[in-house]
């Protein structure tokens, strides 16, 4: 039987992302496909440099977007400054420090690992005690905002306190920039990625990436080359250049994915950031007199809570998934599953990009009073009123 | 000063990739986001797979995008392949072969290097010769179709003889998918990959990659995990399934590139295979013509000539640069410069996928001969004439 075209769903997706994508960003998308060597692509690469400068608040020459999705920008970062017998502290607090982990060992280095409850921030004291016991680490890794669990660190001290031990710092930024402040120059960061799927509100399948001078000179350095051809920024950096006129061919870009990420960067621009970051910020605080109306709490004290990542956790004697699932097929309406440990006990409801709308706040808690009402769960009424007061 | 969107020229293009992208392609990959575990989306990657199943001519289980381009798709063969310590025998003819090397080493493994000139086939002597010296070679890499030259080798035979030898082969089919005759379980490939920017006419940004059930074994008994957690299979596989129902989380999948593969391999599918081999044959053959015709010649001998990637000497006193920039400036018509030894000695017209029509054959014919005329190169008229008869 033959395969036809697929059409998908239209769904409102409020999961820890992809986001909803704005139609700008897929009309981008579908613009006639020019080569990665054209002038007129080699134009475009480089606004694309320019407006991720002003995403992450940076003025480094080494950004760009990795042609994969996240998990290769995480890679890239360890990959490049890590070689064989270094060692790096990792700082896990949810699944992707625990990835880190992983990604460290396979690059032939050592993860010295500082832990904290699923639920709560890199504690920053327990890094500097880290750092104390290994003077020769080269790296510090933490994620800024876990996917996993909503939380948010203090990128900014754990930089400076990585810093005074003359530590490089690889930040994940997947699901921070444009949602939550991030300033890479400010907080002197070395090597920061991020996604373009989750408030940029892109298409998945980029990378955002920035390397601060000092890390591009430990690249240039290396006594051995980059475990992967396809992530060596040795190489890589000859194709997006840095002031140099020719581009050299590395790989073929993604042409209509970048045209996606450059619209997305044009809509950032035009809203400017404080005010996304003000937007992500004005939603959750709907979202969540919402929520507490509903008589529901969050896995995450609020002075550490992401604006743009709901933990929540599930009412006693409720099938979550079933909520999930009802969600799904009677409202369109995509949240998350919990990851890892939190698996079954909490939903992750994303106000990521263009999702951050108070429409998609009314319609998020409408839906699932009406679904946990149907399942008749212990919750009250009233949550739409009180998501409108909060931000009155 | 604020950036704007970017409205790309509309091209042709008859380069060695990217290839013109049919409208309904670039439309797929303009459909709303879903979410990478929406049971809709799974249904389509299962959909995409049985495509690229056909397109591969196989039944191998893992038969999947990588979710990022052609080069990471090699180093996804090699990668899952090699441990360290381990013997690879690589033939080269151009420069995939030379990057087949560098991926091998940053493997920890060693490359013993089987070299041809470039624009000649891959010597089946020569590889049988580097087997007898070569007893613990674990695998056998060959390119199919080098890109760089436009010369096709035996993979049929090159992988008999590597069977032979009891070794693995790993096939570099990034120019041929789709446009030339590839057998996956009659040649008993081992492993292969390709990208979807050539002969399939997708966007640039995936790479196709098929794996035998021998080769899936290896993967699965290796002593140490694959240097890269992005491109490990054993990981992936989890994602795109083998038969169970769940998917588990790896990374986020570039969704809406998948949308646009999986268009083009309806397309693929509605013209069939062989229709589409013969299509490239067809306007091969009458490009040919007109070139000739033209008094301009081939790299590459008759018998090894890809159809789908002309090599063409560029005639003595032909500022070759002037003439591309030119067919760029005046017609939007892309074709590629020579690559590594070959830079400056030829042209390299590509007749792949959507591109592969008698419109542009004709196109490109007529603006070259204008565009030498002008430079008072040394060429006969009639091309357009010799190019319609040949195929008449």
């Amino acid at each position: 039987m033959a395969i036809t075209s697929f059409n998908p769903p239209v769904r409102t997706l409020m999961g820890p992302g992809p986001s909803d994508v704005h139609p700008r960003v897929t009309g981008a998308m579908a613009r006639p496909t020019i080569g990665h060597l054209d002038p007129a692509f080699v134009g475009m690469m480089d606004e694309v440099k320019t407006m991720l400068q002003y995403a992450f608040q940076t003025k480094n020459q080494l950004t760009i977007p990795v042609s994969a999705p996240g998990s290769a920008g995480m890679e890239t970062t360890f990959q490049n400054l890590l070689e064989r017998g270094d060692k790096a502290i990792v700082c896990q607090n949810g699944v992707f420090g625990g990835r880190m982990k992983e990604v460290v060992e396979r690059c032939g280095a050592t993860a010295i690992m500082v832990e904290d409850d699923w639920g709560k921030p890199v504690d920053p004291d327990k890094l500097e005690e880290a750092l104390k016991a290994n003077p020769d680490a080269k790296v510090v890794a933490f994620v800024h905002a876990e996917t996993s669990t909503g939380v948010q660190s203090d990128a900014r001290l754990l930089c400076e306190i990585a810093r005074r031990f003359d530590c490089l710092t690889i930040v994940d930024a997947v699901t921070s920039l444009g949602g939550t402040p991030i300033r890479v120059d400010e907080w002197k960061i070395d090597a920061i990625y991020s996604g373009t799927q989750k408030c940029l509100s892109c298409t998945p399948g980029l990378s955002p990436v920035s390397f601060s001078d000092r890390a591009v000179d430990v690249i240039k350095a290396r006594t051995h080359p980059v475990q992967s051809w396809f992530l060596d920024l040795n190489l890589v950096m000859g194709y997006w250049g840095s002031g140099q006129a020719k581009r050299a061919y590395h790989h073929t870009a993604p042409i209509n994915s970048l045209y996606a990420l450059h619209e997305a960067l044009v809509l950032l621009q035009e809203e400017g950031l404080e005010n996304a970051w003000a937007r992500h910020e004005m939603n959750h605080r709907a979202l969540r007199a919402g929520l507490e109306a509903m008589g529901l709490s969050f896995l995450v004290a609020e002075d550490y809570r992401l604006p743009q990542l709901n933990a929540v956790n599930i009412p006693e004697g409720v099938d979550e998934a079933a909520v999930r699932n009802k969600l799904l097929s009677d409202y369109s309406l995509e949240i998350g599953a919990g990851l890892g440990t939190l698996a079954g006990k909490v939903w992750r409801i994303g106000l990521m990009g263009h999702t951050s709308d108070m429409k998609n706040v009314m319609y998020c808690l409408g839906a699932l009073e009406a679904v946990l009402m149907e399942m008749n769960a212990p919750i009250e009424t009233g949550a739409i009123t009180a998501a409108q007061q909060a931000v009155a």
